[in-house]
Order: C-alpha cells, then structure tokens, then sequence
C-alpha cells in the first residue's frame, strides 16, 4: 500500500465510525417514537443531543480534516493522488463536500439555533393549543433572521433560498422550484375546478370502524404481500408513521393503527417504499458517503411511488381488495371501483397531511412562496397568518376558521427548517417521471400488479435508483433512468389523466 | 467558583458525557434482546464495540486523567482540596478508583481478550450442540491464562481470585467466600438429605398448559401488584429475561413467555427487584458515580429478595395465587397449600438455570472451586469435564450424562469472566440478612404481604439500599441496615426454617 492508499484507509475508518455512530442516532430516534416509556423523554433528547455533539466533534475536528487533506484539496476540490479507485474518488469527493459544507457553520451557530428552535417548539405547540399566534410570532422571527445568516454562511449565488433548499436536496434552487410550481399551479386549479363540478364519491363506508386487532393483521398480510424481508426489518406502532435506517441491514417502519382504514394502509406503502431504498443501498461502500441516500427529495418520490402511483392505483387494489374485504365484512359489498374512487376523492382541506392527492402539493407551494416572501422581507413574522389565510383562499379556495388550522398546523418551522418542503412536492413530480419511464418500458406492469407480482418493479427501482446510493447526485440518476432531465411534465400528465379517467 | 471548583465542574461534565453513553449501549443491548431484526446482529455487535470502545478511549484518554489529577492524587487517593462538598469528595475517590483499575490494564490487553473471547464464545456453542468438549478446551486454556495475566495487572495480595472477584464485588475475596461456602455446603447437604427421605410434592399442575395470551395478561396484573411505574419503565418479552438501566428515569424489564407459567411469573420478580434497584438510584448526582449500585451482589440480592424471600412466600401468594386461579382455570381446585408446595419443590438438577432455591447455590459453589483450581493450576482446561463430573457428584449426588449438561452448561466462561459466579450466591446471602432484619423490624410484614400491600418493603429497601448508589459499599450497606457484618448465618438459618416448614 502506498502512501496515500494508506492515509485512504485511516480517513475510511474514521468516517465508519461516524456512520455507525449515526446509526446508533437513529436508533435512539425509532426508540423515542415507539417504546421510549414517556416519563423518560428529556432523558432521551439529552442523549440525542450529546451523541449529535459528539458525531459533529469527530466530523469536523482537525484530525479528520488533516487527514482528509492529505487526499484531497479542499479549496478546490482538486485529487492529490490519481492512484484511486473511483469508488474512492468518489468517497473522497463526497466526504470533502460535506466537510465544507458542516465547516462552513459555526458550532457556536448550531447550538445558538438548536436552543432557539428547542423553545419554539414549545412556544408552537403552545400556540397551537391556545390557538394564540402571538405566543408564536417572536420565534417564528428569529427563525427567520436565523435561517438568513446560516444561507449567508453557507453561500448563494442567486437567492438566500437556494442555501437553504441546498440541505434538503442539492443544487435545487428558488428558480427551478418556482418554474415548476408556476406550471404545476394551473394544471392543479383546472383538474380542480372540474372536479367540484361533478358529484363528490360516496366514501361513508370508509368511516369504518374497523377493529384495531384486525387492521394489525391487516398490516402484516400487507406488509407480506410486499415482501419487507423481516429479517432486516420489523414493523411497530407510532403516533407518526416513520422510517428509519439503522443500517441498510436494519431498517424498520412504523404505521399508526386508528380507527382510519386507509392511514395504516397508506402509512405502511408510504414508509415501504422509504424501506426500500434503505435496505438496497450499496452495503458492500458501508462506511463511505455512497452507502447513503442520495437526497430527501429521491427518498420522498420512493415513499411516493408506492403510497400514491402504485398505492392509489386500480391495479394494485384489484390484487390486494379482497384480503381487505375478507377482514372487514362491512366492506362486502362495496365494488372495487367504489372503493378506489373513494380512496381517491378530491376535496380541499385546511390540513397538509389530511389532504387528498391533487391538492396536497398546492399546501407545499403555499409555504414555499411563503418561506420565500419571509426571506425577502416581504412579509414580516408578524403578519404571517394574514398571508397564509389570503393564500390558502387563492390556491385553495377556502380559508381555515383558526391559525390553529391555518399557520400554526406544522411543526418545520418552529424546528428552525426553511427549504424543506418542497422536497414533499418534488417527491411527487421525481415519482411522477420515473414511474411513467417504468410503464413505458414495462408493458405488463398493470398484469403484474393485477397479478400481486411487486418483484418487477421493485426490481426495477432496485436496479435503477436505489443501488446507486449517493454515487450519483438526484439529478443524474433522474436523467440516467428516464434518459431526460427532471420536468413537471410527467406529473401534470399523470394528475390530468389519472382524474379524467376517475371522473370519466 | 475557585479554581479547583471550576475543575470539578470540567471534570463532572466530562464523566457525565461518559455515562450518558454508557445509557445508550444499555439500550443497544435492550434493543438486540427484544426487538432487533435478527439478520442486523452483526451490525448490533460492531455498534456495541464502536461505542465501548469509545467510552473506553473517553474514561482513560490523558484529558480526563489530567482534570482528575488537579483534584486527587491518583497514588496516594489524597484530595487536593478540601474545599468540596462530601458528595463531591465521594465523587473524586469513586472516579479515581474507576480510573486507577481501568488504566492498570493495557488496552491491547482488552483487545486480545474480547477477541479471543468472541471466538471462544463460538466454539462453546459449537462445543456444547456436539457434545464435544474438545473444541472448547484450548479456548479455556487461553482464557485462564489470560485471567490470571489480568489478576497480575489488577494486583492482589493473596490470591489471583482476589483481583477477579473484585472487579464484580469490590473487596470480596476467595478466602471470604471459601469460609461462607465451607459453613452453607453442609447445611444445605444436611437439608438436602432429609428432604430426600420426604414424599416429593405434587407438582402435576404446574405442567400446564398455560395460554401465553393469559400469561400475558397475568404479567401485567402481576406488573400492577408490584406498582413498577410504567411512566419511567416497561416490560417486553426476551428469550433470556434480564432487566437494564438506561437512566434512573428509564428502566426496562423482560420476562420469559413459554408453557412454563412459573417461569413468567419468578422472572417478573426477580427482574422487578432489580428495576426497583435502579429506578431508586439517587437521581440526583447523576453524572456522578454515585448515582450507580454498589456492586452486583447487592444487586442480585434485590433481586433474589423479590424472586426468593418474598416471591416463594406463603403471604405473598395468599394475596396474588386467586388471581392466577381466576386466570387459569385448571388450578381452581389446586390448594394455596399445595401450589405453595409444588414451587418449592426441592430436587438436584444437572442444570444451574433450572435448579431449585436450595441447590441452587451448590452450583455456584461447583464453579468457584473449579475456578480456583483452574487457576492455582491444580485442574488444567483438558481435564475439566472430570473435575466437573466429580464435583457434581460429591456435591448434588448427580452426574451429567454429556458435557452439554455439565461443564458445557454455562457462556460465562467462554466470556472470559472468572470471579463472577459467586456474586449469584453472594446475591442469597445478603438477600437473607437484609431479609432477616426487616421482618425483624417490621412484625406486620406478613400482613402486609397477605394484604397486598408491597409499599413497606419497598420503601424500606428504597431508603436502607437503593437511595445510597455508590455512596457506600456493599458491606457498608449491609453493616449499617443490619447492624452487624455480612455473615452466612441468616441465609442458613432462613433455609432451615423454610425446608422445616415446608416438609414439617
């Protein structure tokens, strides 16, 4: 081994050791959300935050940055030795990246924010239960002038946002979103105006109940029928449905099992296709940056994909509707047809995460134009309730009763988060082209779902995304898939074919 | 503050920070027993030696050593200041005796042993599921060997046991326990004798079968009569139950779930006094050693008084035996006489996890003797399965068929642990002395019992025990609540009573 294969060594193991302590963070975090007994929650954060402390200390002290030095400049970029492998290359390229970028912030910054957001929460869920956006309002501005001077820390060309969207989802930027959102809005508004015309679907028999023991067994014929190997992973409960990867050999999901049929069913597809990725990531680079995810928003478009595109879809049902008829006899007699129209009903509503399908990415553009407006200066952390109420009246056409329901109902903002969002819409337009990229190449794909055959296409995403982990940027494995760049087309294709074909 | 105030400080946060982590490799290991994907164990065990590994680094890195050296002097144990509170002073002397015994070994020592040991680990299993000792016997032959290099790095004045014992009894030592077993092995031989001229009891009933849907409804009712507060603990089901300290505010027990419904309910108890141990932890110096038990013999004895003197007593099954009957119907016509009976059914079994309460401690006795002369070279590793054969005869009258029932029974050797067997016994002896006072002290105890009414004992071991931490040490403890030293007297005195009793 010569000089520089070896400091590559030294660098692999101290960034594995990173990885796995990471790992460890996650654990704490699926604890926390499901067995974590509730008198020990301020034992747990004060856990949470000495670990991410310490993965901070070993990410960027000197130590880790000499020796990642040795081996590539980190002003330019620029390899010092060419004796690599690409793989190493590669892991080299990534791990400079981040450094910079977690260097470039101030750990004095990092605590300032995580007291501060640590507060808000409080003061959020304050206001929101008192339905009081005062107690909000003087948060909600520091976060702003936070979220300022971190974008000024982290470096822009164009607008603030672009820094901060950068976290989230690499090289998006305020310019590419908004011409998405500018083509996306009227193609929305029109599908919606027609809708609302026509008769809205009887969805009565949904309101169930449905016993909570037999939606358990439910979940596990579900989780069966999409095959989540259980030796990798598990299943629990939770009041949020999430996902977690410990390690790409120990992912596990959670569902949250209420008196809502479709939650616990559309919760498990959503957080198998965040599994799914996770568990495909190249184990064999574990320890370096390609074992990862490549961005929140591909991660998204994969929860997507399963929960909406196959999850919402006549085909998927037409297998999986009579193992939900056979535990629950109240649904006898309800074609499949009216279920999947049920499932799929169209209606406005105050609340992001209770909104149908069409009209959930109309909530991600009122709070990316917002969070836009914010930064610039045009709308003051004072008067928010005013302009999200005046916006969810022109997106929406209706105007929540209390902030509670208006601009209170999110917690991303109190957590200090600007440029988050829109990874929640992104996720949808990425899903959008990749899915249509599969049904074009893939003929048989309505049989197979038909069929109960999910090998096809999670083979497919297996191959085509999730096997790459972060060796290419969101972007390339879009382009690298679909054989063009990331469009708005294949959604608006999708949204206006999928709702004429609902509402005949 | 002055300066060596200051120093404290530096130095509490420093070891705080280690405790904190050494919480979350206790939930790691919580994890891995109940809920852990069973493809991730691999992954599990590299996360466990990356955190010990750091804490290690945390507990003997030269930064720690210095700060604690501004405040004691690490030869001589003389502080350097007397301006500190009597828990501070406490605090230093307990901190400088962790680092004094971590510091003697050599961390390359370590390593060679948890990796010899891993493999060893390997090759008892692989030993015992072919019933050929062979394969285990040059791995005990390192691990002796290796253990008395360490008794050589530790210290010791008289016997290489000495510093062995020591590390899971603090001033313990082979000639304490050799007089405390030279007195036990004839009482016990005594009883053993008689009662095996005795009609065995009836034990039919126990055999079954017991629902597991109704055992776990039992443990909880069982959970709910011992008040372990579910808001800062919890209960799951392990193939070994064993219960963990995350944090005084987190405390976690399992139990065992199979046809054995005794099993279920003894592996309550017995984890409960453990938990009731933890959870009454002076949380108000965590952060210091003080806020941790004193030894584990103490804490065995917690939860053998659970387990033991109260769970095998007429008064505490007076009270809980109608609940077991209106749960499982079969033993409606069973006598509290006679159930009381069949769990304290006396009969020497080749297995130590499955002996009963008398002959439990001839085992461990077996082991310490073997252990001792493993080391004084008087047994070599080949001829173990010999000696052991022997002993069990001369001792329990029995002879294993197989090694796997014999010398091949136990992990703890193949760990690389010697000295830690006699804290089992140790746990009984000190469990019938604390036992002993407080019935002595309190004549309504089998009242209370009979009643249901658990709040006496527990606050009284909550004040006389668990309240101290480490503040004082196991003997202190015991000398300060009983009024006399720890002795052997009370243990046989409370089984001649017991088998007396019992067998008229």
């Amino acid at each position: 081994m010569n000089k520089h294969q070896k400091s590559f060594e030294r660098l692999f193991k101290k960034h594995e050791k990173i990885v796995t302590l990471k790992g460890i963070l996650s654990l704490l975090n699926w604890d926390q959300e499901t067995y974590l007994p509730p008198g020990a929650i301020d034992v747990r954060s004060h856990q949470t935050a000495e670990l991410t402390a310490l993965i901070h200390k070993m990410k960027t002290q000197a130590n880790f940055k000499n020796n990642l030095e040795e081996l590539i400049n980190l002003k330019t970029g620029k390899l010092k030795t060419q004796k690599l492998t690409d793989i190493q290359k590669k892991t080299l390229e990534l791990m400079r990246k981040d450094y910079v970028k977690y260097a470039k912030i101030p750990v004095s910054f990092i605590h300032k924010i995580s007291k501060t957001s640590a507060l808000a929460i409080n003061a959020w869920a304050d206001a929101r239960k008192k339905n009081d956006y005062k107690i909000f309002s003087p948060f909600l501005k520091k976060i702003i002038d936070f979220n300022l001077q971190k974008a000024d820390f982290l470096g822009y060309e164009d607008h603030p946002y672009d820094a901060l969207v950068d976290q989230f989802e690499p090289k998006m930027t305020a310019k590419k979103l908004h011409s998405f959102f500018q083509k996306l809005k009227p193609a929305i508004k029109n599908i919606l105006d027609k809708i609302q015309k026509k008769q809205e679907p009887d969805t009565s028999f949904l309101d169930g109940p449905f016993s909570k023991d037999k939606q358990r067994v439910l979940a596990k014929v579900l989780l069966d029928h999409l095959k989540l190997d259980l030796s990798h992973s598990r299943m629990d409960e939770s009041a949020h449905p999430f996902s977690t990867g410990i390690h790409p050999k120990d992912v596990r999901i959670t569902t949250r099992i209420d008196k809502d049929l479709l939650s616990n069913i559309t919760s498990i597809l959503h957080e198998c296709g965040h599994a799914f990725y996770e568990r495909n990531l190249p184990i064999e680079y574990f320890g370096s940056p390609i074992c990862e995810s490549t961005s929140l928003s591909l991660h998204e478009s994969q929860s997507r994909l399963w929960e909406v595109f196959i999850g919402k879809s006549f085909s998927f049902w037409k297998f999986f509707y009579p193992f939900v008829q056979k535990h629950f006899g109240s649904l006898e007699n309800i074609s499949l047809q009216k279920f999947c129209k049920a499932m799929n009903k169209v209606s406005p509503n105050f609340i992001r995460i209770e909104s149908d399908e069409l009209t959930y990415c109309l909530h991600i553009i009122l709070r990316f134009e917002l969070e836009l407006e914010m930064l610039e200066k045009k709308i003051k952390a004072k008067d928010l309730p005013e302009a999200w109420n005046h916006k969810m009246k022109v997106l929406l056409g209706i105007t929540p009763k209390t902030n509670a329901e208006g601009c209170l109902q999110d917690i991303h903002w109190s957590c200090g988060e600007f440029g988050y969002f829109p990874t929640y819409a992104l996720g949808n337009v990425i899903a959008a082209q990749l899915f249509d990229t599969y049904t074009t190449l893939n003929a048989t794909w309505e049989r197979d779902l038909e069929d109960g055959n999910l090998d096809p296409i999670k083979n497919w995403l297996k191959t085509n995304i999730h096997r790459h982990g972060r060796y290419y940027s969101m972007d390339e494995i879009v382009k690298m898939t679909t054989k063009r760049p990331l469009s708005i087309t294949s959604y608006i294709q999708y949204l206006n074919n999928k709702y004429a074909r609902l509402y005949a």
